[in-house]
């Protein structure tokens, strides 16, 4: 299928947000930013982060940024802080560009990747004329993003920025008696637990095979590390390292959160088993 | 980046319904619009509208039009009457097009702007084919938009209308006290309860300054207005003019309406503090 | 309006799947399209069908492909058997393509139209490089789906395979006393009832008009069937052929499931009027 054309279409702009989709703040996003760049390409990462959780934020960028092309413009509005003088960050990294307050929703990206640059957007020329101070998402993000897919190199929203908000996200931590307490930081549409342990911590913190590992959440213990949902008969709890990477809690065509009623922050343990 | 193009990009279809996210009747619209308009962009405004609530889409439309660029056109389907006489109208104004039903939907656009023009469509040739009697945003909004999209001029739509139906919306009233009296129009994702008092009411309705008024409802009393949700203590109640200037009341970092327990349809009082 | 463009845009994917909108699932299969397909033209069916309930995606499938244009690549995504031996499938019919785990999700459309082909997916060069075993949607079907998009002749994605996997699903039966029983398969936005007796059926099984049936359901019957919501009064039960071709429970500005209490599988019986 020959393509004859000059056409280039502009880098995708992601967004998320805690917005939700009930309201018209995400539509007139939209508007703004199409109205700044008539071939703008729109995605949706998340609207329905819970409403000011700038940690739920920043796993779900973290999980999901890789998957994006290069040149993506992702930007991120959950902004408990709309209004202050907290700084809107601009950030480059693996070969895409990073929109958000500077309140720690970036920062787990800023650990992994080596920033190029990390700028703080103060051009007000590239914001729309008249702007709120409660509704940046519409003021400030989308039209800067739009401009950024017009080709406005970064150097022209503001000056370097060296230090930015870091968020204290829970590390796994390792106990006296070996084991990794980890705990729940997300929980999706299927009520699979997501905990912030990672495959490559467990890798490096056990020798045995993932067999001889167990799982402990709620006094219920899984035997074993589960490949996919399908290893274990319908309806039984396992544990097994998920698509994003992260250690979870899951059910066979059924829901962990109901069958163990838990809740982000709960404690998951791993340990050789005894 | 320069661009070669020779290719223009038909106006943007923006749609608002109550059809919510779970059925395929949105999707179906696409479709629909999709195969008649092959390069129709689409954006959404929302589809959460309360069902059948005509004056909160006509609140949200109000709020959002002018946010999106010329030529853009709104398709309109909250539409208890579908099936029966009420007529599909097709309103220009602020160099945009409005396709609703004749339910008062485009009321508030209509008085906000001397509507160019507004038709009835009747112009069969441009719906589906078959027509259901239930679904008319699948059979005869998503069609007509497309052939909008495609450069089809409103007046091959259907003959002039000079007479449309009125929401009977509620005004805020100028009490004897010199109070002003609005009521809860619309609640939003974070629970912001926003009024139908606007911000040139308020400018012409005291001569003392923001700080010196003072907002009640529910027998709690708001004093001076707040620039910003971060004016205010994490948690504390207050009063502001929202990003779409109306008068709201919010919640730094929480639910104003978990706090207070209010629903559409509350009354909310401003005055000169005593 | 004059069109100059020799850009030809590749047809539009259509994506199904019980992902929700919560995680940024549905985001990242986003993403990992647009990597591959730069023009890719995204559409959304629904992301909300009950998780894991392959009958109700095959439902809301069926009533829905129709509305999209020659082309398109309906992308569908609920499939509880993820990692385990269950094909992929990649289906031609209705000039359209189909992809879809073979559970018996496309059987509704394998039976009402004789498929071109039906392939198992297994060319693995089209897949995400590095493969999890728990979300095939990133991995696999968006690629896939990418890359026909970008024009991959299907014959490319593996070879034919002659049975696919069947769905039960329940059928309406005539009764002795020659009343149709039938049941409710899904249940609407709006709270509209509907049920797996199509409109051909009615014809077929009765001859006296539309009029002079009744319906049944809960202890409740209605008298005839009637053209449009407006049909009856506001707030009252009613029956009719809804916009998707099977016969509804309804209320005029209400919602029978409220009124009803009714759950999917409930029984409907339709008969003449005694």
């Amino acid at each position: 299928m020959p393509r004859f054309s000059l056409h280039k279409r502009p880098p995708p702009i992601v967004l998320l947000t805690d917005f939700g989709y009930k309201d018209s703040y995400v539509g007139v996003m939209k508007g703004v930013i199409r109205g700044i760049c008539p071939e703008a390409d729109m995605l949706d990462l998340s609207h329905n982060i819970v409403p000011q959780d700038v940690a739920e934020a920043a796993f779900v960028l973290a999980a999901s940024y890789r998957y994006f092309p290069t040149g993506a413009i992702f930007t991120c509005v959950v902004d408990p802080g709309v209004g202050t003088a907290r700084a809107v960050l601009c950030m480059e990294a693996n070969a895409q560009t990073f929109l958000a307050p500077d309140n720690g929703l970036l920062s787990v990206i800023a650990d992994e990747v080596e920033p190029d640059q990390i700028r703080r957007v103060t051009s007000e020329e590239y914001y729309l004329e008249s702007r709120s101070a409660t509704f940046h998402g519409r003021d400030v993000f989308a039209p800067v993003a739009a401009h950024l897919a017009e080709g406005l190199p970064p150097e022209k929203l503001g000056p370097v920025m060296r230090h930015i908000q870091r968020l204290q996200l829970p590390n796994p931590v390792r106990a006296a008696d070996g084991s990794l307490r980890g705990e729940i930081i997300y929980i999706d549409q299927f009520g699979n637990l997501i905990t912030n342990i990672r495959a490559g911590t467990i890798r490096r913190s056990f020798s045995v095979p993932r067999e001889e590992l167990e799982v402990s959440v709620k006094r219920r213990t899984m035997m074993g590390l589960a490949d996919t949902y399908a290893d274990r008969p319908v309806g039984e709890l396992m544990a097994l390292v998920g698509s994003s990477g992260y250690l979870e809690v899951a059910v066979n065509r059924g829901s962990a959160t109901q069958v163990l009623g838990c809740e982000k922050g709960d404690t998951v343990t791993l340990s050789p088993a005894q």
